[in-house]
């Protein structure tokens, strides 16, 4: 009985151990979550010690370090800056770092036989000549290799001829020229002030023209902000310095001899008579002190006031010069030669610990003019501090949901080449797994307020980040960058927000964004747009762009360049880290549907022919409304996802529906239907591309049926992209 | 002490509670896998009921259900076979089915004037008329809406003119007329054979070559099997029928009024004179009982015998008659309409348990020229028995991991118009999520072993299913369908396994594979390609294909449409439930090297050129390299996986990464580097098709240097597009 009892006993305590081990192994099993749920309070504790690390005294050695020579494309030099490049990002701690190379055709001036303009006399002789070089600022004397002011890509050759004075060379100048003015430019060599459009659309409006040549100069109307000094006292271009960059017409085909392929060792490439955006004419830039002796003489008509700049001088059409100098002609002496040049790429990764097979990339280009003290040294500074900050976290436990991807591009100067030669390499990973790219050019060109170009998706993420970055401006501590951005800076029109605009082009988002469909934005300390009237910044690509321009004018305690940092960096941060991806689909509905009036009622400005050629935007509206349910219901139910993989891939990939593979017509490399760099000027973003030049050719088109029918057919190209972008956010199945 | 002594056991005994309890939390905690490892198991028992699910005698039923009726696309009759496919598809269990139209270009005789050929005397009168009909097949005397054989597409016109003999009308045989026999073809009507290629191939050769008119003939040579009676005593087409079907030239554009779009209500069309594809002259199909009316009295030379058929005359090449008919015409008198006409697809849906955002596709047509005994409705029985058995298998509640979607297409025969019209609808979508596309034309076109085309990552795959299906031949008993199949049909010269070839085109797997990138299949019983010539099966396309022509002669037990079915229905069983996709890069690499080794010896043809010009295939070599070591290491990391949705997404874009969204030269909507229907034949599948046609053009190339310049270009493309599709394949980050 004893015996028994015992044993009962003992059964029992088995029972209840069995039991207990059983209740906790069931509760163990269920209590273990499929997805970790804290990681996002844990990440946002890392987001405050990531911001908090970039520190200005750190950007200002990072610049400093950077500007010391001339580093221009394909140099030397700019391989030295890539290695440093390399090793500190490694000693910062990033998982891998590579160097990436592609052969590239590049443009330089011949060393033995100079770029100028000439005056000559009846007898052929030279009477004036432009200058050679922009005079060197102090402290830069004993510098060589400072490549002298030239517009890359020029073509060769000695044209001569009268000058052409056609204001700023946009479409509607020459427009004017030619319906108003009545005067042709064919066999003229025209002479256009700098600003505005991209420089590469003046060179393809004169070449369309029919001009011979084409001269651009920096009048001090476009260059010369009041009250300001030339540098080095004040931060204005002096009458010496002239404006470099390249004059292509790329399109987004990077390289001109590879376009749509890598530029690999083992990469067919075309003739230069069959590459890509290369001008067919001679082209050259100068400063304004050079312009007074080309303009100052010119007869003809006198222009509307809107053609005037700020020079002493009438600014007479031509063509030629007045009947006292009517002997005299212009020859331009170009002898740029165009070479196939071997560039590099830094790319840094950090490996995502759950999804390393989602991509956030940050990139910016190294490659400068001359010192690239602003363009792009003041952006490539603000990108190796966040490679910093990222190595201190990662020192700290650390590890990004994704994978992040730094890269220092080469030869964006020279039309995004390295940029674009990546994207092309990289295209097919990055198509199934890039989540955004942010881009890094010149962190300031101003001093007044923030300024961010994006997608309309990234909108809200920007303005979150933004309230969790101090401003940098004097007199507002404590102030968030967004009070600070939308007091300066607010966007009326449409609402109580800050400004956001469109991306354009003319900078390394470009292949990422308007041929792969990737998210994308940028971010940089600008000026006021309001009262500063002038081109981008005065001493842009010229020989001033240096270290102490910033340190002296636009950033003295580097505070601004902090804070552009904090939201380049911020932004990739959250993108990487984000257990759901900080991406705003309703945002993109609220914008198509204000493109969508915009481009309609740009058509409207023509309602006879509207109701003639039965052209109807009922199509589009309906495709925006369609896409504005989806989106809504999208982030209704992204309340109780249960499948975070599956809607951020959603997310991911609604970037992508906006891509036609077909490509805008002519422009097989610009494939967003939504934005495009305007075909007037690379610069400005266009929303409804497609739209809008069709609506552009009605005015200037012999067969205006065709014409109608054009745009009928893009806005049903654009209905059917955005009722197909509406049904990738869906349920899948 | 006593009571301290209980306290002391109570807390012992709590202790070891909450030990005990703590210690089946963390065994239940780590014993929870991350992925579930049993679905393997469950998966492969559900296999097994799916295939045993499927069964001869309903596969009859279908069939017989099906082909009761003509169902020409855009007809009445069409679209109630597509609401009882609904209908019977939502009976069978399917989570969702919808019908998806499109509003596409279809071509009709038209009624009232009836399309013909005649033999004109000199006066003008007709001498002699080609039939209006086929002789309509016992049992189906009493059926209207039957279309007489016509060219659908063809121009409408009543050319008049001297008939020329032009054999296949291939791309070889017009050289041979033009440049051995002299023959000049310019405002000539050629007649032509049907076999070997393409019909619309043979179209657009006489169009390039000047003819004003083109007329189709089926010659007993090739569409008369040695020893078999013409149907119905046997499966030989009689004299008095002719071959249907669509002559256009449309490289994968869909419907020729919206190429590269949906051709939904609001979607923009091009007028006819801007569609794809159309061609611009009149043609027509015959019997060999009329040809031979048209043929005999020819004049002209005696051509080589291997351009004699098997009528018993003398094959002359012409221009026209002989001296005693000299002064006999032909006229061709053609009416045929193009119309836009609504179609319907049906599209079917199993969602998935695990991945509802990864798609894999069983698609086929419905719609038939007349009945469509065996094409289409062999194929369409066959999915309709898939279907059910999936939803047998749903109602014991299996669930695939993945989304099935099953799709009953329309106007197949008019340019595979439904299913490229929902790609295009769908692309952004399919290219995301798409794992793989099961093509389900014609069941049955022989009697002799089964017939797989697919792309090389499904190999391995075919094979392995295979090994699990019974042979369905009569005294194979208990032998697998693999084995039947290799005794029958062996890869001799590759290696010791049955066949398998590469994709063409002709059916509605194109715009999956050759335009989005998506691993794709087909299955079919076949014939003895070695001992039996003619071509596809001899009542293709004929009043004569009926229910009766399957159950009397090709599959009177329906047992080798059960084997088809079993296989369609396996691959997307496997494809949808397998949890590591059963895709094989392995085997792309083996084919990778035995393409680019096939096309090197074609260049090699030309070893002076090829030293002049420096063409190399080294780069391709080298590419074909990097990826067979990328596949390899791949398949090793999947052994020990622990990422399966990433590794599975890369074995899913593989596919997708030979897309280059450029195209092909001159073809925008073949875009997959590796494949392509060849540029002479659509139904042929061609490898490398860029360098290919690059070296076809060399011998017909007024400027060599330029066609080889070609030739290195596409070299180049290829080795780009392998080393990418290699960098798919290695780790992500």
């Amino acid at each position: 009985m004893r015996k028994e009892s015992r044993l009962i006993r003992l059964i029992w305590r088995i029972v209840v151990v069995v039991a207990l081990f059983f209740l906790g192994f069931i509760i163990g099993w269920f209590a273990k979550p499929t997805h970790p749920n804290t990681a996002n309070i844990v990440s946002s504790k890392y987001l405050r010690e990531f911001l908090d690390e970039m520190q200005p005294d750190q950007i200002r050695e990072h610049l400093r370090k950077f500007t010391r020579l001339p580093h221009l494309a394909g140099t030397e030099q700019n391989l030295k800056y890539a290695e440093q490049i390399m090793k500190e990002w490694q000693e910062f701690g990033l998982d891998s770092v590579e160097m990436v190379p592609y052969d590239v055709l590049l443009s330089y001036p011949n060393k033995s036989q100079p770029n100028y303009i000439a005056i000559v006399d009846q007898l052929g002789d030279e009477v004036f000549n432009t200058s050679l070089a922009e005079p060197v600022p102090e402290g830069y004397e004993d510098i060589s290799n400072i490549v002298p002011p030239y517009s890359a890509f020029s073509a060769q050759g000695q044209p001569e001829g009268d000058l052409v004075y056609v204001n700023y060379g946009r479409t509607e100048d020459f427009f004017q020229l030619e319906r108003e003015m009545g005067i042709n430019v064919t066999g003229k060599i025209v002479i256009v002030r700098y600003g505005r459009i991209f420089r590469g659309n003046k060179v393809k409006n004169a070449i369309l023209a029919g001009a011979k040549g084409i001269i651009m100069f920096s009048d001090p109307a476009d260059y010369w902000a009041a009250g300001v000094q030339p540098y080095p006292d004040g931060w204005n271009l002096p009458g010496g310095g002239a404006q470099r960059g390249n004059v292509l017409n790329l399109n987004g085909a990077g390289d001109p001899l590879t376009p749509g392929y890598p530029a690999k060792e083992y990469s067919y490439r075309f003739s230069l008579e069959d590459g890509v955006g290369l001008p067919k004419i001679p082209v050259h830039p100068i400063g304004f002190h050079d312009a007074v002796h080309l303009l100052k003489n010119m007869g003809g008509q006198i222009p509307p006031n809107n053609w005037k700049g700020g020079l002493n001088i009438s600014y007479r059409i031509g063509p030629g010069f007045t009947d006292d100098f009517k002997s005299q002609k212009v020859r331009m002496n170009i002898h740029t030669n165009n070479q196939v040049t071997r560039i590099y790429n830094v790319i840094g990764r950090i490996r995502g610990a759950l999804e390393p097979d989602r991509y956030v990339i940050l990139g910016g280009h190294r490659d400068a003019w001359v010192f690239g003290g602003i363009d792009p040294m003041s952006g490539a500074a603000v990108v190796h501090e966040t490679v910093r900050s990222a190595g201190r976290l990662l020192s700290k436990g650390w590890r990004p949901r994704r994978t992040i991807i730094f890269a220092s591009w080469d030869a964006e100067e020279f039309g995004l080449l390295g940029s674009t030669e990546w994207a092309e390499d990289n295209a097919k990973l990055l198509q199934e797994r890039a989540v955004a790219y942010i881009n890094a050019d010149s962190a300031i060109e101003g001093m007044y307020t923030l300024r961010v170009d994006c997608t309309p998706s990234l909108h809200t993420l920007v303005y979150d980040l933004t309230k969790q970055v101090t401003s940098p401006e004097e007199g507002e501590e404590g102030v968030s960058l967004y009070e600070s951005w939308h007091k300066r800076d607010n966007w009326t029109n449409d609402r109580d927000a800050p400004r956001i605009s469109k991306l354009g082009s003319g900078s390394d988002f470009e292949a990422y964004f308007i041929r792969l469909g990737i998210a994308a934005g940028r971010a940089r300390y600008t000026k006021n747009k309001k009262t500063e009237r002038y081109s981008s910044y005065p001493v842009y690509h010229s020989v001033y762009e240096t270290f102490e321009i910033v340190e002296k004018f636009y950033d003295p305690t580097f505070r601004r360049l902090q804070a552009v940092a904090q939201v380049r960096g911020g932004l990739i941060f959250l993108l990487a880290d984000s257990q759901l991806l900080p991406l705003d689909a309703n945002q993109y509905a609220d914008s198509l549907r204000k493109y969508a009036q915009s481009i309609m009622q740009l058509a409207q400005r023509h309602p006879e022919e509207m109701e003639t050629y039965e052209v109807s935007f009922d199509s589009l509206f309906s495709a925006v409304e369609n896409f504005t349910v989806a989106a809504r219901d999208f982030h209704v139910r992204l309340q109780t996802l249960n499948r975070v993989r599956v809607m951020n891939d959603q997310l991911m990939y609604l970037e992508r529906a906006f891509i036609d593979p077909l490509g805008l017509p002519g422009r097989p490399f610009y494939r967003h239907v939504i934005f495009a760099p305007s075909s007037h000027n690379k610069y400005a973003g266009e929303s409804f591309p497609g739209i809008y030049d069709a609506l552009f050719d009605i005015e200037n088109s012999a067969d205006p049926e065709k014409a109608w029918e054009e745009v009928k057919r893009q806005i049903s190209i654009a209905a059917f992209t955005i009722h197909a972008a509406a049904m990738t956010l869906i349920p899948p199945a």
